[in-house]
């Protein structure tokens, strides 16, 4: 955590922290989301890399607009994002003595509806609903409990991922990922990510090239600040770069996370893996997916089943308020596309690592 | 032409000109580099969209410096501008009765440094400068007669392009297409836009789709220009997200332009390129490159021996000043990628249209 903060009212019943960054030294261990005080404390990943901003969310509200606007993003992030925003929203209606039930209800709704292709963060608002049992009281503490145990849960799991991920590596890996599969897409480790940090942990990684991931720049923001902060040696490449720069033979190895695993392996991820995947099955590079099991969605047959998300035009035809293409232009603003699984050649998991065509073999 | 100009002195012996480019209409034809009163006339298209700004540029310098910072570019103009850069040299140290033929060749060299990827620019110095012959004082005349008949002939091949081109398009096709290879890439009509203006001149055209091209977003700000002057239905995409926008089956053919194409047919041409022609192959989508004779150099056995220019990190790390990756952060900027000619459908020219591997067929 942080270690000083300053404080000012925000807008939404949101206090705005402003944490001191520089203080943290290189590897401090930072929880990207959590649960303090009774509020969603989350890091504003819109301000990074320049600032480090912590938001205290005090409302359901402030949650779901960080939530549409990507302060916190990331499948695992999500999952806990989601789960929390229930537990807030119970623990609020008890102490204002509302309807509990109806309250937990309609925080599901709304949050579960920022962001619809992400099926970690249904799983994540599910997995705490439920819990609520109207004739006992006492369930409202056990589903703030179980939101709260997600958060540590989600650390393990990707600690794990990343240890049974290394494996795949070698020594000397020049290692490729797109958008943020890093810490900052979960509690800690990252999916991805976790992976590169257990292989740097090794010695195994040679350098680390990121995707800066239009339009957003989670790779130029994000993973570079990440990279920075681990040490990795790191450059960040154009969208449109990878392809060339893996057919050049300077990538060993692509590894990514995932929104959601069909049960056919198929996999959504941020746009732009999937000309990626396209990339490193003509040049022979193995591709990577690393991801929770909660990630893989077994009611999904495959890719064409799942929503892809359209983002507001205006990410694409403005950049800090100034605009790129001429008045009139219209854009397609994808966040997600498909890789097929044939272009996949393993899942990491914290179960461990199998084939795209192995999933059900990760099933209790 | 544009039909009024004002005027202000610029730097390096540059005279700065706005246009009135809201008075020209739609269809409207201007030619984007030409011999105007014994200087380069050029459109700054690193001012487009938001302004139409000419530059005449008066000395060999300041046009150096426009092709190193893009405010011309695309495979043709740069031949053209290359040519009348050495015609400029010409007409320059006649008048001040200085030695021509050093001229000429310091001018030769300084210009075909700017941008070595691009065959054009050293095809376009090299035609003219091989025109001047010290004995014969009236070669001078001749060599900047070659350069301006450059200007006409280019304007005509790419007219013709998109005559042959057009043939493979149907009715109700949904275009996409990378970069600007437009009249802004030429002295007018384009490669592949010229394909997109016939086709839409005979109705065949349903929208066209642009990947706005970082890091110079070439196609948010040139290509969508282009397309709204000509009144087609049109959208951006990220780079990255065109790959998925073709595996949905939302595309029915994709065009791009070529930087240099190998005897093999080995295609380089804008980075990010070779991902839609992957992506293409994965759907059976139709992929064609539009490119001049000019572009296809045989003595470049295939695309393995054509340099890769890396441009500034900063085009990546940075926008309009501010920087997008934490300091410290490095960038890998290519400005072109590989297609292998297995990928490529057909390639058009203004003598037909050929599959790669009938390139041969071209020669006379």
């Amino acid at each position: 955590m942080p270690r000083c903060f300053g404080g000012v009212a925000g807008p939404s019943a949101t206090m705005v922290h402003f944490g001191c960054g520089d203080d943290l030294g290189k590897g401090d261990f930072v929880r990207t989301i959590d649960w303090v005080d009774g509020r969603v404390r989350l890091i504003d990943q819109t301000r990074l890399p320049m600032e480090e901003v912590w938001l205290d969310l005090e409302s359901v509200e402030s949650l779901a607009e960080a939530i549409s606007s990507l302060r916190v993003r990331g499948a695992p992030a999500l999952g806990v994002a989601g789960a929390l925003g229930v537990a807030l929203a119970a623990r609020l209606a008890r102490e204002k003595g509302e309807d509990i039930g109806e309250a937990v209800s309609n925080a599901a709704e709304l949050l579960a509806s920022t962001r619809p292709t992400a099926v970690n963060l249904a799983w994540g608002i599910n997995r705490v609903k439920k819990i609520h049992d109207p004739e006992r009281p006492e369930s409202v503490d056990e589903l703030i409990n179980e939101a709260r145990s997600m958060v540590a849960e989600d650390e393990e799991i990707n600690r794990l991922i990343g240890e049974v991920g290394v494996d795949m590596f070698e020594a000397g890996s020049r290692v490729m990922t797109h958008c943020n599969a890093g810490a900052l897409a979960c509690v800690a480790h990252g999916t991805a990510l976790s992976v590169v940090e257990a292989a740097y942990k090794r010695g195994l990684v040679a350098e680390v090239t990121a995707t800066e991931t239009r339009p957003l720049l989670q790779g130029s923001r994000l993973t570079a600040w990440e990279l920075g902060r681990m040490g990795v040696a790191h450059r960040v490449t154009i969208d449109s770069g990878a392809a060339g720069l893996i057919a050049s033979g300077e990538i060993d190895v692509v590894v990514t996370g995932a929104d959601r695993v069909a049960a056919n392996g198929d996999v959504a991820n941020k746009v732009g893996t999937y000309p990626l995947a396209l990339a490193a099955k003509a040049k022979g590079v193995p591709f990577i997916v690393a991801a929770p099991l909660s990630t893989i969605d077994f009611d999904t047959p495959d890719g064409s089943a799942i929503p892809i998300e359209l983002r507001a035009e205006s990410e694409i035809l403005e950049m800090n308020g100034i605009r790129l293409a001429p008045e009139g232009t219209r854009a397609y603003n994808p966040a997600f596309d498909i890789t097929p699984a044939e272009y996949v050649s393993a899942i990491a998991t914290e179960a461990g690592v199998v084939r795209p065509d192995e999933l059900r073999s990760l099933l209790p």
